[in-house]
């Protein structure tokens, strides 16, 4: 980060301070979005790295080094593993101490044991991690006619990768740590277009297909066997505001998904109390804020159509041409290809 | 970008001249998709390092050097600056040439001091920009249940990353810059999967939740305290096509949103006459192309369902079993989990 | 990675070989999610520098190398294109063993002359896919009044990124290997919220707008001067599972899409034996799952509207005040803006 500026002529030099202190004013004008004089604070970049470390650990000749074999294994992953340990109590560190370091009572090698044994806890989680990711994977294989191999889930499915990073970050999640969780699962975001809040509970066996637009919210409760598609939204309803402008949130607010649920592309379902019950199945675009049945298959209505393609005429099942409003409709039968009734 | 293929077996390198003069006369036959011997194209590289920068300097001590206290402060951010600026007179140089350098009185010291104006303009933009930004960030704790404090809302949320590098964009976009504009926002479209064109115009305190599937047009305008959720579109109804084929836009096709307008996951929102009028909130997934009266609340109906899962058969409210047609229909009334009617 | 751990506390040291234990045990409690003793795998980050080589050399001038002229022209291409045979020639013999060096009929030899071949095959396709890449930038500068060039579509437009990687990777597909056309779309879907299968069928003159939430299943297939939106799906209807628990498929699964066809932003369209009939325009939100006739036009109702924001009550243009059930509805008939009845 150094200054080069080539060519130095008289008044764009001789402004640059005036752009400088009007820019330390705003800084001091107001204590919100800035940290000055502060110790700890995560960085963005390390914990993508600690991604990246996860992924080799628990996919071992996928990423990174590929030529694995018998005799250099067990000293790769040691060397993988203490890499990752120095990051995580690195991280979990900062993690910790960023909001405390304010309070008066602030103590900073408690806050780095803390640090060290959320970090152990965290990588004796790793087999277990590593168990329920070869289910979601199998799930992945067993439920899209297009994946190949597991091979190719591993490598190339974003909805997979997406889940990938939602079991790291609800672990540490789950030990307590703040900020971490949520930096993890928006890389995840970014990556593959899913948003799965660290905070949710999903069961084993999960499968999210083409992942784009999927959103999973803080206190929703997903079971085993699930497979959701693009753009579903398991969301809260519209929520309130309090006194001082805040919207306010119940302890539940997203729903709950039972084991054996399908819920095709493009669903919304939303609400704290909405169960969808074990086995149903929940059709495309649909839009759901009540609970629904086990074993029920939800969908929408066919879309009403216009034929003949004239504007303001309708020529339909129940009669001859008559005209329209502006809205476009036709009858629900619609006639096979070819035949231009 | 060296040469080095490792094995040179006679055919396969024989072959590749014949490959390269192929690809040359598919250069020399169209006009289009080539700059040869032009000399200002904008770099991406550059304009995404612009943005680290201004991230940088909107937001001192989340970004790039963490470490800064009051002593650094002052040194640090001249020199930010200064690398910023440097930057900016390159890249809204080439910006504002690669178009004119074509034409036969192309001026290229005209265009090298309209770039340091234009950059100058827009450094000195930076507090305003900031205080937004900071505005906006308010809007998005208060906004979200989920969110723990201003620091993650800055380092984590997609949303509020795709408003702040639309406020940059807004300012280049109205100081004339061709291009770079539109290389930014695209650039946080591919990070956070909203899509907000440069040109719109966006009141304070706007908040992006989840954000992925967000289009807001070019046309679009927006007022204060506005609040939208993933997949929500403002978009243009159907475009007509010129006699040249070319889709015709008139100078408003994208909706005006009004004050305290709330809008849920997956709304679409159509036209240029469409106002949202103050204070409406417009429901998840509803479609939306006339205008919406202030305070009022938009929601489409619920899905019908069908109870039981018997392909075929329906129960509903209104009576016992009869046949359906191949769409699943059920009545409206849901019963509750468990009740298996 | 080196190992690095700063402090070296004796409790934590001596957890470290016992978590490494647990790993291995993991690694060999399964034999699937890992590649030990393997020599094969594709590099993510090699395919992803073969695509910016392609890109560099479908536009040149664009990227990387931005100085080009009629001198250095030849040389630069001939160099560029050196880079990419040999690249190509790793990854696809890498793909092309992967899963083959398991077989104990495995001839490594005749593997790798058949990369060779293919990529051959690859090379003297770009010409072609250069050409068909320009009508679909140009469709792309028809169709977005908003867009003011061919440059800022190539440069900035992310849905006519997913086009160019699908064109090449559909090339890849057709000649027979696996996995990097997948790694290779879902790398442009990272990029670009598109999810195009490179098996699919696309014709010419080609454009995505806006881009986030397109998901195009492997077996669609689409005509010319097609236009499509964001949050377009062609998929598959709901799939049914074999005795083994496996999704299965039949060989057309995803819609087929005839020339000149319009789907706007949010349409649903599902099935293999669904025809979207020459001409039609197919509106947004519409949920599609049987043929829609040439020169069709297909939407959904207008929603119903709540108006005058009082829960549990609904004025509409049929009569006065009368209580609702839970769901908000009002007349369709929506008065103009600030008409507040």
């Amino acid at each position: 980060m150094q200054s080069g500026s080539k060519e130095r002529d008289g008044p764009s030099q001789a402004q640059l301070p005036s752009i400088v202190h009007a820019l330390l004013r705003s800084y001091r004008s107001d204590e919100r979005a800035k940290r000055i004089g502060r110790r700890f604070l995560p960085s963005h970049e390390e914990i993508v790295e600690i991604l990246h470390l996860f992924f080799e650990l628990l996919f071992p000749g996928y990423f990174g080094r590929l030529d694995l074999n018998e005799e250099n294994l067990e000293y790769h992953t040691g060397n993988l593993l203490a890499e990752l340990k120095e990051k995580l109590e690195r991280q979990v560190e900062r993690c910790l101490c960023f909001r405390e370091e304010c309070e008066p009572d602030f103590d900073a090698s408690a806050c780095r044991l803390k640090a060290r044994q959320i970090t152990q806890a965290i990588l004796e989680k790793i087999p277990e991690i590593r168990r329920k990711l070869i289910l979601d994977a199998q799930a992945a294989l067993d439920g899209d006619p297009a994946a190949e191999s597991l091979d190719e889930v591993i490598l190339a499915y974003p909805g997979y990768r997406a889940v990938v990073v939602y079991r790291i970050a609800h672990e540490i999640f789950s030990l307590g740590v703040p900020l971490m969780p949520r930096i993890m699962s928006e890389w995840a975001h970014t990556e593959t277009g899913a948003d799965i809040h660290p905070a949710a509970v999903i069961g084993e066996s999960f499968f999210i297909d083409h992942a784009t637009g999927v959103v999973i919210g803080a206190t929703a409760h997903i079971g085993n066997r699930v497979r959701i598609y693009q753009g579903v939204t398991l969301g809260a309803l519209s929520l309130e505001r309090d006194a001082s402008g805040r919207v306010v949130g119940g302890p539940k607010r997203h729903p709950t998904v039972e084991d054996d649920v399908t819920i095709y592309a493009g669903a919304t379902v939303l609400g704290g109390q909405t169960v969808l019950g074990r086995g149903a199945v929940i059709g495309g675009s649909t839009f759901i804020t009540r609970s629904v049945p086990p074993g029920a298959r939800v969908a929408i209505d066919p879309p009403k159509l216009r034929i003949g393609g004239v504007e303001g005429t309708v020529v339909n099942q129940e009669g001859g041409n008559h005209p329209t409003s502006s809205s476009l409709v036709a009858s629900e039968e619609m006639p096979g290809r070819g035949n231009n009734k």
